[in-house]
């Protein structure tokens, strides 16, 4: 019925049929995820089991993560001018500085202990503490060696309003929906480490005005996704425990995705297509 | 000094000085806005005057509403397909179909039932009463004059993120944001009729499959828009008394143009340059 009843496509992009296929070591047998929207899975998906959960969270990884995207190519293939890379890390910035915000609310959804300690190392990750450095510093560590001045950086007054959106939806999901939603958009960080290896040898390799220094920011979030990741994983697989809260989990990584995808689509609009919206961080020429 | 400290630009694209200029009978006397960003008008401009808040207001729709936008120029003037204009409709449709809940929000704001009273018709404009026809209808029937499937539309599953992300963000505006502010973004309306003779007699005359009937939205709004607008210009001339709260409502409106813009931008990047992301409305070849 969904194949004759519209008129007009709603297929996903990227999205191949799953059928009978294996996703690193876990199987969905006979299942088909050729509904996925820009939104959800679609409605005739249920997953049984959390092994078909974790079987599509992967596909949703696979086909929909932001390391897919051709600004991610650009930037880690040399193909960027020192002011595009400067748009990126300014714009990141605004996503980086509101994370800990965003963990913030996540911690406040939960009257369980546990959760809330298990999730706080999060918000130290990225403020750090008194004396020692936390993510953001090391973000501003980029932005200050790629020649950007940190007040003008911390105003955000210069970043898309795409970005400022995306971002923003994200706190706004962690506070509107369930907690096991606010939990499972987390899970982009399952897909973080490849993309940040590919991204610190790309970077130092190809740009001459980046140094290792001013990737520590990566560097160390190889080791701190995974275990974030893996907690989140562990989480969802054991708490959603009926086919709609597997949809829920699901539909939630989507959202994230797409947080993730409508940053580096304005970021290529704006700096590679050159289409820099009123107000917004115009590069020296270079 | 913020001439000399910031190293990389951060002057509004679109933004020329006022300085001295007369803008639609109102003076900015002596007053520069060069300084506006993609989230203010910056710090340094002090308004002291109802009518310097006019006045910049009525620069800022002047350099920032989406009236000047290319996606507009392509879809005025006949150059888009139908499947570009079907995307756009679909896409507008989300933000459409969310106004009356961004109002509902805004009453929710007033202690105040006067103000309450004088709001509640625009709910009432696109929500329409038993038996007769609002905004949201009218929009349908443009969408389905357009021949997409009026089931698939009210799902918003293939709508762009940012879209999504535009929309939302304008309901948490509301309902986050000082009272007088949540007034103040609804002031593009200011700008509204012009846009809309424009968007009729191009699309009437560019497009054979347009007709007067499916375009009946944008001629009822003709006469909705300048009493609204009339209302909440008078409201915020009247009740933002200091350059603060002036400040505050030109900031909102600069928010607001910034809402209308990224679903351009949006549109502009998925479906004229071609990289329409994952799971959004893929038009039928045409």
């Amino acid at each position: 019925m969904a194949d004759t009843s519209r008129r007009n496509g709603d297929r996903a992009v990227n999205a191949a049929s799953m059928t009978g296929k294996t996703l690193t070591g876990k199987t969905l047998t006979g299942k088909t995820l050729t509904g996925m929207t820009a939104l959800s899975i679609g409605k005739d998906l249920k997953l049984t089991s959390a092994e078909e959960l974790e079987a599509t969270l992967r596909h949703i990884g696979a086909t929909r993560y932001h390391s897919l995207h051709p600004f991610h190519k650009l930037l880690h293939g040399g193909k960027l001018n020192k002011g595009q890379v400067q748009a990126w890390a300014l714009n990141r910035y605004y996503y980086q500085s509101t994370i800990p915000i965003k963990d913030a609310v996540v911690i406040s959804r939960f009257r369980d202990r546990a959760t809330r300690l298990e999730w706080r190392h999060r918000i130290e990750d990225h403020d750090g503490d008194v004396g020692s450095e936390g993510g953001i510093e090391r973000w501003l560590k980029l932005t200050e060696g790629l020649g950007l001045d940190t007040a003008y950086v911390e105003s955000t007054e210069g970043i898309l309003p795409a970005t400022r959106f995306a971002v923003e939806a994200y706190v706004h999901y962690c506070r509107e929906k369930s907690p096991l939603e606010a939990i499972a958009s987390s899970l982009t960080e399952l897909f973080a480490p490849n993309l940040h290896e590919e991204r610190i040898s790309g970077m130092l390799e190809h740009y001459d005005f980046v140094n290792s220094d001013i990737m520590s920011y990566f560097k160390r979030r190889l080791a701190q996704a995974p275990r974030d990741a893996g907690f989140a994983l562990d989480y969802v697989k054991a708490h959603a425990t009926t086919p709609e809260q597997r949809a829920q989990v699901c539909n939630a990584l989507i959202f994230k995705t797409n947080v993730l995808w409508v940053q580096l689509d304005a970021l290529q609009h704006a700096y590679v297509e050159g289409n820099i919206p009123p107000g917004a961080f115009v590069p020296k020429a270079s």
